[in-house]
């Protein structure tokens, strides 16, 4: 049998499907997300939930001219399949490959690229401004996860777009999760507005009522009024979008094509902004999905038949498994300890600290600058909050790091997850800008270990302090074996020498570490003999250290997982040059000034040079301008003797 | 007569006033302040709105034990007079004075040192979560205004402690105005509660309603009950709290103290989450502030009698004026320039432009993030958005400066005013860490101009580029003498020479410039003569110009009004190291790794070294060395000729 998904390239082709046709191609279309990403891994549960819901809305408009913002993206899958990406999405989030997210410089489909949540109603309203500003007749259509919908971004656009009443569709994708399990009082709200009785029922009861009762006189009627006033304000399912001004319809099925085709004609006309409620249900159609969207959000490889997730290397362990479960030794002894997560209780390993200690966890959903704000809070009397939180989304909270735990001086440790280049997800979730969003915070300290022991001593130590603290990791497996189950102390600012030569120096920072150290094997072999040194601290440096290290060699290269600008390396640079010390001597490495691309987290090091072969032929093509520049020190120190 | 407040020195002293003689002292509080801010200006409109509510608050809790949280806190004036700050209060603001907000260093009853807006909430819940953990039996209140309600952070801690249920008392201290009039659908909707006819009056009604009806069955039973819940739900004024989980009282009249202090009674042993809608009035028992509280939210000096406003110096206009007469100009022949605030329309200078073109012109409320969001979506289709913001607020969206600008590579200017040392305000409002949170930011453009001529110069060429570009400009008054009509052009990335000397460069940034010409006067004073060049660009650098300073100079001084880790000075160093010039000729001038106390900007500019004393002797100073390591260079000069 033919299949309906080999004729569609396009939107147009689309609209040829007879609508009683449209399930088939909602199976063919799961059946191919499921193949691909089985294989290559990507965002599953999210995807097969909005499957019918994205053919619905290329059914419905015409998103060359109307504009389609997805809210996080990661369940754009079935959007991009739909608009000229089917053939290349084997190709899902690959190096070179399309991108696992919305991505304007992929298809005139996506108006916004995305990663984030809680965007698409501000860009979205953005574009219905426009409308009117440049007289477009066009739809604006934001689609939000009800997890997306709590981030105060979202909240802030909706009150927006309530009061501003221009034309808006707003369509909340309801599968009662974000990634883990929605949380907060809206998510509450919302399935009691999935359980109410309607009020069309309700207004048949009154009307029954009403017919057996008699005429009543004026001062009745108007009480009548109010009565029907306040049951319409009392049982509209979603009344508190209606209170902030939306036109509201739904909950509506999101997997019956009728009922989404027929309620997507008859509102994409209505003026101002209107809220459609779509309950969906993640995993949808892919029975091992169903039964756990949080371990399908984004599975590795598994098996079609049944589900089964290829196991990974039993060896090795990842960073955030280590912090995850280091925090719960931790947490044993020290009663203080308090966990936050912004809905990422699996991404950042901290469930099973929730688990343990669920009266000392908190999953704020996905509200970083509350999650931060409630640490603030949390510490003021002694407790000791762990924000474990990814480098990008910490960015959503930046203010919030310097207003209320810098400022206040409160001892907060920040366990930072997917710092550096995070690989696959690409641009939108790399952790590449976080010593330079916050280095400059007065008090903060900023560490980073070489491996999983140093993770669980910084984590400890990081405990012991009184400061903001910030400790930042990669997206790594690292073999479990070397892992030790005692945490030897790390002092504050200090450094460590974890090899040494005297043919210059690698100064690496975090799991940069493990990799000049490859570097400086290679070194060795062709005869060039390196110290290498494991920074530890991003801030407060190592002064001492440095400053030793820069007298004493020729040549001091700085390696990190981190942009260049205002990274690891510059402030050795300032320490340097603030000290009078020979700046000269310092070379940087890291990431160049744009956006890294997706890939795989070695490919993608590899190609910006900072794998172990990278890490070595920047040193030597650096020793030979340091010879040349050492000539004249010495010729310096020669004169200076004269 | 003698003065109440003369025998109250904390809240102890409160306590002991009878009921009835609290309106007495709500008036000396009053006349107090009025008094103390004519002279020495803080904000006055806010504080005068909320004596009754603080009287009452330090009249029912005990703070020692109890914690109050203010939002912003520019309003905790009073409650700094009634804990034990009465005497330094006429040091409001000064440097060594008191603090104009909350400040956890200055008193016990400050838990949270805060300025910004929207972050009362989530500590409040912390401490509240803090309580539970550690068995602590206190009262948490947070009082947050009708404005910081909407901002995003307020929207996720209220739907989190809705859902979270502990003890915690947020008082919705509602004036219908943040700094100038709310806005939002939320705002709409407190404005409807406001006036919607109680629950108690309706259920008077149906009562009246049921009485005239026969007996019913047990269908219309299940009915009845159906339109009794929908009727309380309809009608409970703040039902939107109801919705979130919030047990909802009000809303009550903030200045009668009987209702204040009864409903606090009867409500502080609650348990939940409890939320108070109290209605007051900005400006309230000071005419002029009560007619104008926008002008009077943070007034300069005026007279106690009239409340006329001291004038002042006319021939002096702002940067904020400049931009915002600049704005209008340029917005008059092109159509696509559109306008944004964040709740600032006066602060920022775009208030003329929002009145010329209402159609083009936004203010989203307290929601900086949204502010960005929205200047995505109507950058799409070629509008030009300028986001008009402090620079401390655009911290509250950095991640959206990166995803929603930076990443999509939109033509957005952000107008970024108080950058640099703000003054007064203190270490909340400083706008000093811009360059080092923006800097690595793909893509962006950072221009800072000299002076007025070259803020209008900028933003004209900003408007011309198609890229993100962020002019920042400091709270500071020039001559208007020297204002041109015209607008010169500005090249992407090219500094000015504004003077040439040889014994040395000042390459200043910004508002450094003047003061840098200033400090080369001075110098010549001294046969010292120095170049000093305007190098209006952080990013991109005016690489060929810096080099050829490095290359041509023994020192290059950088210079300015930014913090140093990470800053414009720091970008030169890298540039400067990158291309294998000699970086130790570099001397760095800035801010300190510190959080920079209030006073006067001059006042304050000058404790850092970077008025134009500061800068000439730390020149000076820098010169020394440079003539030692100058010797160095040209031995080393003369060993490479050999």
């Amino acid at each position: 049998m033919n299949k309906l998904l080999d004729c569609i390239e396009c939107p147009e082709d689309l609209k040829k499907v007879k609508p009683e046709d449209l399930p088939k191609l909602a199976m063919e279309i799961r059946e191919f997300i499921v193949d691909v990403v089985s294989k290559n891994p990507g965002h599953l549960s999210s995807n097969l939930g909005v499957v019918e819901l994205t053919i619905a809305l290329h059914y419905c408009f015409d998103f060359k001219r109307d504009k389609l913002i997805w809210d996080v993206g990661h369940q754009a899958y079935v959007h991009k399949i739909l608009t000229g990406r089917k053939l290349k999405f084997p190709t899902l989030r690959q190096y070179k490959g399309i991108s696992g997210f919305p991505d304007k410089y992929e298809s005139s489909y996506d108006p916004f690229t995305c990663g984030h949540s809680g965007n698409a109603i501000s860009a979205a309203l953005g574009m219905s401004c426009a409308n009117e500003i440049l007289g477009y007749k066009r739809s604006i259509v934001a689609i939000v996860g009800d997890g997306a919908i709590g981030a105060g971004m979202s909240l802030e656009a909706l009150n927006h777009a309530g009061d501003l009443k221009k034309n808006l569709l707003v369509i909340l994708n309801d599968n009662e999760m974000s990634i883990s399990s929605t949380v907060g009082a809206f998510s509450k709200y919302l399935n009691k507005v999935r359980t109410t009785p309607l009020y069309t029922d309700l207004k048949k009861d009154f009307h029954n009522l009403l017919n057996i009762l008699p005429v009543f006189g004026k001062p009745v009627g108007k009480t009548l009024e109010h009565i029907l006033e306040s049951i319409r304000r009392g049982t509209t399912p979603g009344q508190i979008f209606v209170d902030l001004g939306f036109n509201y319809f739904g909950p509506i099925d999101g997997h019956d094509f009728g009922i989404l085709i027929e309620t997507l004609h008859s509102i994409k006309h209505l003026d101002g902004p209107v809220l459609l409620h779509v309950i969906t249900e993640k995993g949808r159609g892919f029975e091992p999905a169903c039964q756990n969207p949080t371990q399908y959000h984004s599975a590795g490889k598994f098996e079609v038949c049944d589900g089964k997730i290829t196991v990974k290397d039993q060896k090795k362990i990842s960073y955030t498994n280590i912090m995850g479960d280091t925090l719960v030794e931790l947490a044993r002894t020290d009663h203080k300890i308090v966990g936050i997560t912004a809905a990422m209780p699996d991404g950042t390993g901290i469930v099973s600290f929730g688990k343990k200690f669920p009266d000392r966890f908190y999953d704020v959903g996905i509200c970083e600058q509350h999650a931060v704000g409630l640490a603030n809070g949390l510490s003021v009397d002694g407790l000791k909050p762990v924000v474990a939180i990814y480098s990008t989304f910490l960015q959503r909270a930046y203010d919030q790091v310097f207003h209320d735990i810098c400022l206040q001086r409160n001892a907060v440790v920040f366990a930072m997850d997917r710092a550096g280049i995070v690989g696959n997800d690409g641009p939108t979730h790399n952790g590449v800008f976080d010593i330079a969003y916050l280095r400059h915070l007065p008090g903060i300290i900023l560490m980073a270990p070489k491996d999983g022991n140093e993770l669980k001593s910084m984590l400890k130590a990081a405990l012991g302090m009184r400061k903001p603290v910030v400790i930042r990791y990669p997206k790594e497996d690292i073999p479990e074996e070397g892992l030790s189950p005692y945490c030897t102390p790390v002092e504050i600012g200090k450094a460590e020498v974890v090899r040494e030569g005297n043919d210059g120096v690698l100064l690496a920072y975090g799991a940069m570490v493990c990799r000049c150290l490859q570097a400086a094997e290679k070194l060795k072999k062709k005869g060039i003999e390196v110290t290498v040194v494991n920074a530890r601290f991003a801030k407060p440096l190592d002064k001492e250290l440095v400053l030793d290290l820069v007298r004493s060699h020729k040549l001091v290269v700085t390696v990190e997982d981190h942009v260049l600008m205002g990274g690891f390396g510059s402030a050795v640079l300032e320490l340097v040059t603030d000290e009078r010390e020979d700046a000269n001597k310092i070379v940087r490495m890291g990431i160049p000034d744009r956006f890294v691309e997706h890939g795989s987290r070695n490919q993608i090091l590899e190609i910006l040079g900072l794998d172990e072969n990278g890490i070595a032929s920047t040193f030597i093509k650096s020793l030979e301008l340091a010879d040349i520049h050492n000539q004249f020190s010495m010729a310096r120190k020669r004169s200076l003797a004269i």
